[in-house]
């Protein structure tokens, strides 16, 4: 194969010809260790990079747990996983900005590059973009490949735990920066992982107020950490009305939706000023019914489907925030396990144990 | 008819105190012709039009059939209509900016004046908004009443018949200016009155294209005339896919939704391209259920609520486009008859023959 | 006189017929005390406001030195200052939503409510517009009378010191809310009053990092306690090539330009990075040149004139963020002292003791 | 040289080693016909054109000349042109979206790649831009070379004369979108061909009134063809304030700088409406003074910086507004001629006797 041996003398892909990654065999819940793997080998524009912490998303659960959406789109054999931050190990002959040695991270949508959402910036929303870990094989594995347009390159002031996340954390920062929080009062509807990023994000942008609801009470107490002033858990059928209540009856300005729950899009919906935005980032996993005349039409409201990460001018966010130093994101991290130990991790997460747990590659240190 | 100061300094019609009003007096499909009500005084900031045009909207349909949603928000006794020109007959005596004479419309939003977005020029979704033959008296009279903040003077080269419709006119502009069209290919979901006044305003606004859809066989047509450069029967269950075909395979990339159809709001949000922006109009009797990821989020579409125009971006922009001569609006008018025969006129618009049906006041002509 | 007691029993007008004013009464340099002047009384829709506190501008001083522009401007007899907070003592007859007693601020343009301008949210930029204590009498005396459409209740969790400085607050949150600064790089040349405002604004508002400069050492100090990352002297000439190499060499993306200074402004405009923002406050008082191809226009820059604040928007985004806790603009506050010393005041910001200096009117204490 | 043939069998680079080209070859007035050039050899992800017509632009007219700016940018040797369109005639072997064949123009600005700028869609101010024609040989050739990133695909309905304007047609649709006309009232100083081509555009894009000024009859006499209301000599001192009067007494809300005439530029901020924008084009040759508080601060206006043509946003749109027919700009064509008669061609444009001059290439005919 034509990759190079790295700089630093990582583990390089010339003295071994297979790794291990984690894929989806089975029609049927659960994830196969499979230790033979090729490694992958770049093509003209490609970029191969040997992993060093990857982090765990509900995507991924979904996988193992083998959903109605995910039965569906993503093919038996697939490595999953798409949030890594690793270094260079090999690079392909017409790759230009890229060399071996460096620590990169990567944006997990690949674009066609031909169609205009791709040709003006907006490659996330592609009709035929390809995502990492789902339609093609990620980051659960030694060493992935990645186009080197889709490489980016990450800043040695941050850390590895959160260089990891850069992916969510460009979900978050996406959903913020749509909705515009300078100055206004702001309700997130599902503080998980990627409502936290969020409350940490609008926390330093200048939200005068942030409400959080969710049904967890961990989440909530770690909202207010990042920043919430006020938390409601969301079995509480009172937390629309208090939320008015606080925002001089009118409502918060803005609604950050990230729980994909119908019952907490309604209940946001309803809480929402006149005039105000709604950026919707999480999931439902069945039809949302819509009063569209009192949610909307009245309402005067806008409404903003999130997806994936402005390709790539999110990025650039995300870098500045952090560099800032004022949002805290690695509280995030929960656990920190070896990827050997993947089921165990799982186990964490579905117990409700683990907020957000990153996986090292020991063999990659 | 002579006018006079009051004692207050406030001017009222000498000659007469009584005048006819069009009235909702009974819980039952119907309206009644009143011939002796009592002219409105104004109080301090208030002027008294005398109405000379009125025009007709599917709102005073709905009032007349008495269904579900007039029946729970308009109080009996009230005069109804909301879409007028006529001639300034008396000013409260703390009136500024308006004469006896002037020919004059108004905006039938009545916003309190004290919150958030009155005072930011949005009193179009004032939580307290009162409405024009609605909430409270309107147009279908000898004389209506508004505050003199509501008025609009209208250009003197607006004929009548465009003066009387400039309420539906701002709908349009609304809608058409917050999606944005200039450059772009545009979905018109509903082409009635306002469906058509929007597609001349899309047209003179620089859409690429224009795909029109209506069940009325003659509004299409209409749109035709007035810009659109593809119709579709919205029966004919190919019109998403020919949407698509007819815009690069891509999908329009904004949606005017005009219609209240679910059917054609769900269709209209599928034909949508990715990155979209759909403005909704349109109001729906019943709830619509949305697959948000497929039909928003995913998208990356931006969904507006339109209500009402912008107070008063809107009536300026209305204004800078007829006196540019390029939305040849008046064409939407199919009858125009004395207000007398209102009973008619509500038969002509239930019947289809009838597209916008203005009527004429002889008594204040 | 028509007005009434105030329900906290202040010392109400009725009881008196003149009050103190500082007056501009002769063309030269200087101000009087001017001890029986009548109070003012409200027309039909105006507030009489009993000031507690006046904050001393940059612009009083002019009126006091009379320069060239001041001389032009303001006619002799006028009653200067325009930054206030303080009780309501009278009303006019037509007032709706003001009562005697209550703590206000105010707007002190005020536009001729008539133009497009100011019916659209933009009476800042009205051609007609008076600003109180230039054109009209001001803030500068016992009482003040104001147009109800400019009074802005003041918030009880807000002092007085604060609420006295509502007005270069608010041009602070304009210019640094048109430009832009969430998560990106912003240089503010200019950190006196309004530019140490910003800086704090800027902080709150998400910028990533902020370059402060300025020629008084104690201005760089205060803008780091406000939250800029690196300061510069205006006279080092190395400055601009420092901003830039601070900014990934490309130059910071946001320009708050708040000094007036020539030099400063086109220094800043080289420093600005392609496609970056440039919001102009400060007011030169002489012509600069620019090189407009590579200062703008093949930057692709963008240029924001920034004039007084958003009528109302501007003062509801300051209330939200200093409801929010986050911008201590207290600490600009230099001194506070009572009005009758005001010419140990002009004494004190003449020396560049002061920063901000807030005079109290014990007779409305 | 690893080029192919042409399906279509058009001369083929194959057949032979050597071209024409004009360059720059002496420090002086002038330029040189060129007849035995080496024909491009096309990288891994070049693509070479065989030119049909090519347009004469301003700027060739300054390499011409050799004047301040061209003497110290331009390099002697450099084949000059940035206008075209053509077949192409050769691709690299890493080339993925382009045939041989296909008829193409393309963007002239060859951003880097790899920073900001280039990364979120705005490589037209990427700070080591190359731009074809000018930094690197360009048009005025037989065949030219572009990275394929950099080839628009023409579509099969826009005329070659029009396909070979497509860069000014951008720069014109740039303007004018940057700007935002519609329903506005629209300035556009200095109507040579791009000032034209923004006429036909803002007429088609909705401004509600288009005034033109320049100092040649027969581009005023165009101007109204293209759209323009009013008209006026730039040499007519009164024009400012009859640009007030016929909007309103306000001013136009848009100026569109085309003339790069600083006595221009001052005259068109002094009659731009309070709040309104400005969007500079033209390239001034010295430094324009600016009153910065009456011009640009307190009359609150946006003032926008214009290079090049987004990359591609812009020429999206401008494909979508000639597909439209709505922008008839043909008809600026005043001359076609073979690119033998070059030096014919440049007479005619000193003499002003020509508009647009397309030079043909009969050798790729």
């Amino acid at each position: 194969m034509s990759v190079r041996r790295s700089a630093e003398g990582a583990v390089s892909p010339r003295a071994q010809e297979t790794m291990f990654a984690i894929k989806k065999l089975e029609a049927a819940p659960g994830l196969s260790w499979c230790s033979d793997v090729p490694i992958p080998k770049p093509g003209p524009r490609d970029v191969v990079v040997a992993v060093t912490h990857t982090g765990m998303c509900g995507t991924d659960r979904h996988i193992y747990e083998w959903d109605a959406w995910s039965s569906q789109r993503v093919p038996l054999g697939t490595t999953i996983g798409h949030e890594f931050v690793g270094r260079v190990a090999a690079v392909g002959f017409d790759v230009v900005r890229t060399s071996i040695g460096d620590r990169v991270s990567g944006e997990g949508h690949i674009g066609c590059g031909r169609c205009q959402p791709c040709r003006t910036g907006n490659g996330h929303i592609c009709e035929r973009v390809d995502i990492l870990g789902i339609d093609r094989d990620g980051a659960f594995a030694q060493y992935l490949l990645l186009p080197e347009d889709n490489i980016w390159p990450v800043h040695d002031a941050i850390p590895d735990r959160v260089a990891a996340m850069l992916d969510p954390l460009g979900n978050a920062m996406h959903t913020v920066t749509a909705a515009g929080v300078s100055g206004r009062s702001v309700l997130i509807t599902g503080v998980g992982v990627i409502g936290l990023m969020a409350t940490a994000i609008a926390h330093a942008a200048g939200a005068s107020l942030i409400i959080a609801v969710d049904i967890v009470p961990r989440h909530l107490e770690m909202a207010r950490e990042f920043g919430a002033s006020y938390t409601f858990r969301g079995d509480d059928p009172d937390w629309p009305a208090e939320a008015r209540r606080l925002t001089h009856g009118q409502g918060p300005e803005v609604l950050l939706e990230m729980s994909g729950s119908p019952a907490a899009i309604r209940a946001g919906f309803r809480a929402l000023r006149n005039g105000g935005t709604a950026a919707l980032l999480g999931l439902p996993s069945r039809p949302v019914e819509f009063d569209l005349p009192n949610d909307i039409i009245f309402k005067g409201a806008t409404v903003l489907g999130i997806n994936g990460r402005k390709m790539y001018e999110t990025w650039y966010q995300v870098e500045g925030y952090l560099l800032s130093g004022r949002v805290p994101v690695e509280a995030v991290v929960s656990h920190e396990l070896p990827i050997e130990q993947f089921e165990h991790a799982f186990d964490l997460l579905r117990s409700g144990e683990a907020t957000k747990i990153i996986l090292s590659v020991p063999a990659n240190a």
